[in-house]
């Protein structure tokens, strides 16, 4: 390697560490403000955001970046795996980000603001009316970005362009191919369920959990699976808001999650959720600390690990086993007269229902399939603004077998397109689908998993999980560490085959 | 005034807002550090907090900031009063920045991490000699940054130009006088209170109250004052470190205090002390925020205001009539038998002691006096860093009638000179005159102000406070403010008869 290239990229290492180091301070705001915030901060905070955020736009967007890519990129042969993807990630990063103008950018976010408190004014009086012209603003303004993107990325339509946001190279086409088949078989396994004659007793997930025991769950869940907020050495810590969150990363990662009396398992599972999270994300190599390469692989991978942990293994008849007893010793009375058998079947009840995130492990990729599908449709000018809420039931009613009644619980229910995030909502369902595949590994490489679970054990699949995802970092593409950890292609057939086995046992099918 | 000035003032006025906000964001960066911050992230968070530092360095000493401000000043006569104390502010913190050469600052920096660190060892070592190394490099940089600011600032005395970051304008031959007139007003004083036959009982201070308690009262206090954490409106919050602080300014102003069973009256007065603080950062006018104009005067007036609100209102016997039969409903028991008088006179107790912050309203300022005599001393080059304990020592005998024992409790006490900021006490003395001097103007436009307190009526004080001293920002060095407000130029005599006057009814002489 030439002294000339040698020098680039230290500068580029430097410069990304700047980046880092000033997205991260934005991080903690963000995390304040959603936690700790004096209501009246609200204005001043979003001074100090919009400051750091233009701070590392403009660092992002230095011509210099470009001149230093070029230096190394001219000289290539001699930077190893690791070099050369922080190259190909801060070119990546460096593209989409100068390519798309200012004005762009600005007017985006500003509607962005609008856009979000006229969808919460909408919801509220459950009217799709009141949002339409806004929502048709945000599409146009996203095809405005998409088109761009489309060009640097290469991708073969605007769509995907957005879709490589989330999940870098995936396309609407794979995922067409994937999603296709996952509707077809969680249909299938959904009418099973809804045809066994065993019908979970829902009213056990209602019990009144007090509050302060429900912490004490929390504790539990959290040592169980290694996420430390209490020792010296922590790295973690639990706060609480309506709807939990992750954020953070490497020494500084910090989850949340809520507490309803009679909802315990919304925060029991939230932590393991959250935590899943967490886990990704202070598992990330240190040596990669600062450098592009040194940040989670993409959305869909980080919620095959919120998932993994959540569900594969929180919701395991073996998990609940093991913490039951735990949690019947902090509060004896709230779980007096319930048997694990019962509970078990009601933490894993199977229900069609109109709202994803109140979605089961069943039923919740149909929500995400009827969103991917209806973006599909909105960038490739299939469907006018106007025809969304009539689209959006009938697929309800086709995949779910639900009737929509109103706009709110219908196509007004996720905040994520007032944001602009197309593209987002199929990381999701193909969360799930990786969580099936690392499963299916695991499964042959650490054979006993179950068995340490059940004892309390979760180190083994943390481990797994540390040694074949987080270690990764962002070294592949998400198909491409699929394939290097599993040998294989995505497919959705471990993730069926996981759910059909444990629904079979409870349901008895 | 022409277009030219009037665009560079714009400009200026726009750098200063952006100076401002990314300053408080690293505020939150700090506040999230002591407070909530998972320990392991310490490390990241030095560098997010040096990358935020380094912008606003950056943004401040750029030269750009010199032709804009030549500009204004070239065409002065047309701008107001507001608008040139703007540009004085700018033009004295550029000029101080600009010229301390960034190798001093990164040393000094450096320095200090190193010598904090050093402090601390030799503190829990109970040995100076640990500490007198770097302590000696500490002086010695402080020396040559003094040298330099002593010339931007015209200031007499190179310790003259420390005083000046702190009290803008004050120099160590007005705090002479003022402080030999204090001190032999303070000695007079206590050996009057030490001589009465009148011994208050501080096991009444000892009397056990649950946190839970101290928790309400703390609340109590906060809505005592008018200090909002729990309104949808709220600005402020309150939280637990060892140390009690203020941060913020504005829209968010966050205070802290501590708990301890036994010494209920710590966290009352801590909330007081820094709620008084916090009344101050929330009360700058609104239309001067991001300006330099628009933040607080001094760090001696900033302490007029804690002290105001924690020992002239807090420890008056209005207050305490007032809020102790409250807090009495919150625990009975822990009050039982126990009468108003004897409490009052236990939170006034007057007692020589050997930690500054320990220490009452009669000796407190004596143990300033020693400190800011000695730092006149090293800054004069009369005293050499080996003779700093012994000096010390004697000093606190001389003033306080008090031995010291060991270097921890002696001249280690304090983590001020270990970060390099001398001329940094003397504000808190300066704090007490002032406010001496405001109660005195403030008993003749409010002369009902202690019956009011006495029906728990604080509005009357905070409405004089506003007007008199929040409200004017930092449009006055705190001499001119100080004549602003009594008319008077400094003088210890207000806040002598207050003491007197307290003290004698309490101790009967």
């Amino acid at each position: 390697m030439t002294d000339k290239a040698k020098e680039a990229y230290s500068a580029l290492m430097a410069r990304s560490k700047e980046m880092f180091v000033i997205g991260s301070a934005g991080g903690i705001l963000h995390w304040d403000m959603e936690t700790k915030m004096p209501p009246a901060a609200q204005a001043m905070r979003g001074e100090q955001l919009s400051a750091l955020e233009l701070i590392v736009h403009k660092k992002l967007t230095d011509p210099e970046n470009d001149a230093l890519l070029m230096i190394c990129e001219g000289d290539i042969d001699p930077f190893d795996q690791i070099e050369r993807r922080n190259l190909h990630l801060l070119r990546k990063s460096y593209d989409e980000s100068s390519k798309i103008p200012d004005k762009l950018v600005t007017e985006t976010a500003l509607h962005q603001s609008k856009c979000n408190m006229v969808w919460k004014k909408a919801k509220a009086a459950k009217d799709f009316g009141m949002f339409r012209d806004d929502l048709g603003k945000m599409i146009e303004l996203r095809k405005q970005a998409a088109d761009i993107l489309m060009d640097v990325k290469g991708t073969r339509t605007p769509y995907d362009a957005l879709l490589d946001q989330f999940e870098p190279n995936m396309t609407a086409e794979r995922i067409d191919e994937v999603f296709k088949e996952m509707r077809e078989g969680l249909i299938k396994l959904m009418d099973k369920v809804l045809s066994s004659d065993t019908k979970p007793d829902l009213s056990v997930l209602e019990r009144k959990v007090p509050v302060d025991v429900q912490r004490r769950v929390s504790s539990d869940a959290m040592a169980f699976i290694g996420y430390d907020t209490t020792s010296p050495e922590a790295g973690g810590r639990l706060d609480e808001t309506e709807h939990p969150f992750t954020t953070g990363s490497f020494d500084d990662v910090r989850i949340t999650t809520h507490y309803y009396e009679d909802r315990f398992f919304s925060s029991l599972f939230s932590v393991m959720h959250e935590g899943g999270h967490a886990l990704y994300d202070q598992g990330i190599p240190r040596e990669w600390m600062y450098q592009p390469v040194g940040t989670p692989c993409s959305y869909g991978i980080h919620e095959s690990q919120s998932r993994f942990v959540e569900n594969i293994v929180g919701r395991s008849p073996e998990f609940l086993n093991y913490a039951l007893p735990r949690f019947r010793k902090f509060s004896p009375r709230s779980f007096k007269g319930l048997k694990n058998k019962d509970i078990i079947a009601a933490a894993n009840a199977v229900n069609p229902s109109k709202i994803r995130v109140e979605a089961d492990e069943v039923t919740y990729a149909l929500h995400v399939i009827v969103r991917f599908e209806i973006e599909k449709d909105i960038f490739a000018g299939k469907v006018s603004v106007d025809e969304l809420p009539q689209l959006w039931n009938q697929k309800y009613s086709d995949y779910l077998g639900v009737k929509i009644e109103n706009d709110a619980e219908g196509v007004l229910q996720d905040t994520h397109w007032s944001g602009g995030a197309f593209g987002y909502f199929p990381s999701y369902a193909l969360g799930n689908i990786y969580s099936g595949m690392f499963l299916d590994k695991m499964q042959k490489d650490v054979p006993q998993w179950r068995k340490g679970v059940r004892g309390g054990d979760f180190a083994p699949v943390l481990q797994w999980l540390r040694t074949n995802v987080h270690s990764k970092g962002d070294l592949y593409d998400p198909a491409d560490l699929i394939k290097a950890v599993t040998g294989k292609e995505i497919t959705v057939a471990p993730f069926l085959k996981y759910l059909e086995r444990k629904m079979s046992k409870i349901y008895g099918f």
